[in-house]
């Protein structure tokens, strides 16, 4: 197939556009490499050494004769979209392109309209140029288990069956999201919903849970291919944020009392799910929306897990209860499903002792590329 | 009380300024007036000769004594919208600033794209402003009645309780927009939810039906004050543009087969209601909504209605059945519940042969403005 990764630089988008390349695919990737630049910005880095896009295509290529195409430049930017799908046509076209960060979202105004508008209008734009240019072209995009929200029934994967008052529908699942960041997800799936009715276009809304880990079977051929890994308090998700926190021996920061729940999945699914979508695309008009983790855990099961690997290898790690910079409950109901991928046919890459302590000793590492000024959380939801 | 009406120069605000002068409040108008250079882009004009808004106001005062303040500027503008607030520190802002036709909306991209930027912005800015500098100033959002679609169940105003698999919750009522200026509504709607949990602001958000009307006890004073009146296919709602139509003796517009069921408000109620939100403030964090509508119709129902007035006039007038330039069911279930605002006081006026007739004698007066190109809709979904 030909797919388009768009935010094919990032954690998620580069190990997902080598794993595609490498199972054949026809791959090309889309970014304005501003994930880059928001390191600048904050002055963070990633714990890895990332080479630049055009090293890593090129590295790619030598090990495994395999061509990725890379268009530098931004969704938000029409013409420049156009192009790129008048040139390569797409099956399928991966969006990954977004402001990922809560955290980043939460600085401030500028950052939360920042957001919002990018994610927005980038997937507006990628949903005018399918229809204007590829209209059978699947669209796989990427949305967040954080959509949700927290609510005290089962999450379903996208639909609820509603009756009321003695009457029955399938209605779009509430959405309760928790920041500028999850809000913008929430405004691109209606707005994808529409398109799917009004224009028959075909999508896939992937809602992810958090994603640890690091390397991927293609990434560890080269250090030139190496996958970026984020450990400070805007970009860093919670699991990859704790075993880097474990190794410097920084006590984990824990927010609140610990009893956030949410879903999980490894870096090495994240990558099968996207071919997964691809190869059994949504129909025409279909809007359909998957949620994409494979196990639930509470922040604090994930800060206990994190203590005992670092124990076995003589680091005794404390678990920092902090004031909670952000709004949410911190004891819940929660459980979500997420039969469809598997019945797709994942085979998920569960949390065991020995997967854990891998990645632990991956990044251990790189722990001295940390930054500690960088480990604590500044921004605050209030 | 001391309230901002964002909007205050276009079709409800206008009317909505007057009457809360009137009723003894202190009022500010903002407004960019660019509602009256989509007249321009469109070739299009109100029905009615409306005067400049420093000329609106300054009759006002002379007929009534009383000052109405005007900001004119754009919400899109935080620096503006800060030294409004500043300058008047609101105890209620009431929020009609927004692109609010769903035709216009679907022109092209550029259209969605300008409509979804901003209405979301503005009210991102209006969350923020408030946020920083009046945090007890109650936010009072004109959502629509198209944020709900047409569900196969009732319509709540605003939150669904649901039992799923034993458990139970009260969730936000599943969304289903038909536009993409529907959608930006849905969006402001998400994002002032938020707004209100993490930073405990207090909001009404009123999703308005249909309204129809033109004159008010207040507009009636001085022809100065005359409100706007909008009959073209983009910017013209359906009753007041089935009354213009049978004034011309033009074929009804009816879509497709006219079984698209409405919540339908007169103008006289529009601007009660937003009086009793503005009395009966929402409390801090809380995020309140409102169905502000009386009675619902289809769109058959009100051709008829209308054709039977014409017909006591002496007016033959048909009804054209035009292909659907919409994506929306012509025939389905509808029954919204309205009895909030009923309940803190609201006393409906309702559609009866009189009030239709007395609406329909005051737009024959100004039939000979109409630009008939404009009748017909160019706008397609698709």
């Amino acid at each position: 197939m030909k797919i388009i990764v768009a935010g094919g630089d990032g954690f998620c988008g580069w190990p997902t556009a080598l794993y595609l390349s490498k199972q054949g695919h026809e791959v090309t990737i889309v970014d304005s490499l501003i994930r880059r630049k928001w390191d600048q910005e904050l002055a963070s880095n990633s714990l890895t050494p990332i080479a630049s896009l055009d090293d890593r295509v090129a590295c790619w290529a030598r090990h495994t004769g395999r061509t990725i195409r890379t268009f530098l430049g931004d969704l938000n930017h029409y013409d420049f979209l156009r192009e790129v799908l008048i040139q390569t046509r797409p099956d399928a076209l991966v969006h990954f392109a977004e402001q990922r960060s809560a955290p980043y979202s939460m600085i401030d105004r500028e950052h939360a309209v920042f957001t919002q508008v990018n994610n927005v209008v980038g997937t507006l734009n990628v949903l005018y140029a399918i229809k204007e240019i590829v209209p059978e072209c699947h669209l796989i995009k990427l949305g967040t288990m954080g959509e949700y929200g927290t609510p005290n029934i089962d999450i379903e994967e996208g639909y609820l069956k509603v009756n009321h008052n003695g009457r029955e529908d399938i209605l779009p699942f509430p959405k309760q999201p928790g920041s500028m960041y999850h809000l913008s997800k929430v405004h691109d799936s209606h707005n994808i919903m529409f398109a799917c009715k009004a224009w028959g276009i075909r999508a896939t809304d992937l809602n992810q849970g958090v994603v640890y880990g690091l390397h991927t079977d293609e990434t560890v051929l080269d250090p030139l291919l190496l996958n970026r890994l984020d450990y400070d308090a805007v970009f860093g998700t919670v699991l990859n944020r704790f075993l880097i926190q474990a190794a410097m021996g920084h006590d984990l920061t824990v927010y609140g009392r610990g009893g956030q729940t949410r879903g999980f999945i490894n870096i090495l699914d994240t990558v099968r799910c996207i071919e997964l979508a691809a190869l059994n695309p949504a129909d025409n008009g279909e809007f359909r929306v998957f949620n994409q983790f494979t196990e639930e855990f509470s922040v604090l099961d994930l800060a206990h897990k994190v203590q005992e690997v670092a124990a076995q290898d003589g680091l005794a790690v404390r678990i920092g209860n902090l004031a909670n910079p952000r709004t949410e409950k911190e004891e819940h109901y929660y459980n979500a499903k997420h039969n469809k991928l598997q019945d797709l046919g994942l085979n998920p890459h569960l949390l065991t002792p020995k997967v854990l302590r891998d990645i632990f000793h991956s990044v251990i590492e790189y722990k001295d590329n940390v930054i500690k000024a960088n480990i604590m959380p500044k921004i605050n939801w209030k």
